[in-house]
């Protein structure tokens, strides 16, 4: 619900192991492109209320997949997330008219590491 | 190092939990694209052949993130892959020519759910 084409485009900073992230990969139909940017962009404003929530990378391929990736600190936040009523809502508008097809994978974050160019030393490299 | 733009456009349909997720998001530079490419290009075909090795989804916004994730049936699917030889040298090559920055977590999977237009049956739908 969160593939904005319009994300941040910096990889989101790394919180400490464990925490969880709920991967979304769709492919969208070519229906209600309007309602689906509004719906979207309200949501992205939302999941920043939910407790635990640590941050979201998204990208999308103009005509292709796309694939979102929201952090939260622990499976509560996630669930928390999952019952937004908001959310609950556009995940049926989605069904009905907005994706072709999408998978929802629920992940425990066992490692991070990060990289920055302007502080090598910074991130956490491999 | 996997996210082409000319991935598949359907997402990767569902192993059963669990299974492993290298979740790879990125900020390329403007440095030598067309190495980046064959590397790219290169690599994808070799991830193919790791035990283990499930699938991949993968999306770039043009001129911002690209978000790539690759599926494991085990962490040691995700070991052997890190430790690919060719993998490894072309991290280097990402560090010092290809990425602004970037980010790995390597996650466990511990559910999946999945819908299709065509199929609403099919997948797993929440």
């Amino acid at each position: 619900m969160s593939d904005r084409t319009d994300a941040a485009v910096q990889p989101t900073s790394l919180p400490e192991p464990p925490y969880y992230a709920a991967i979304f990969t769709s492919l969208r139909t070519d229906d209600d492109p309007d309602g689906y940017a509004r719906t979207a962009e309200h949501l992205s404003r939302l999941v920043r209320e939910v407790p635990g929530f640590l941050g979201e990378d998204s990208a999308r391929t103009p005509g292709g997949l796309s694939v979102s990736v929201a952090y939260f600190r622990d499976l509560a936040g996630i669930e928390r997330w999952r019952d937004h009523p908001a959310h609950r809502a556009a995940k049926r508008s989605g069904r009905e008219r907005w994706y072709e097809r999408y998978a929802i994978h629920i992940a425990r974050v066992e490692h991070g590491h990060a990289f920055s160019r302007h502080s090598p030393t910074g991130g956490r490299p491999e």
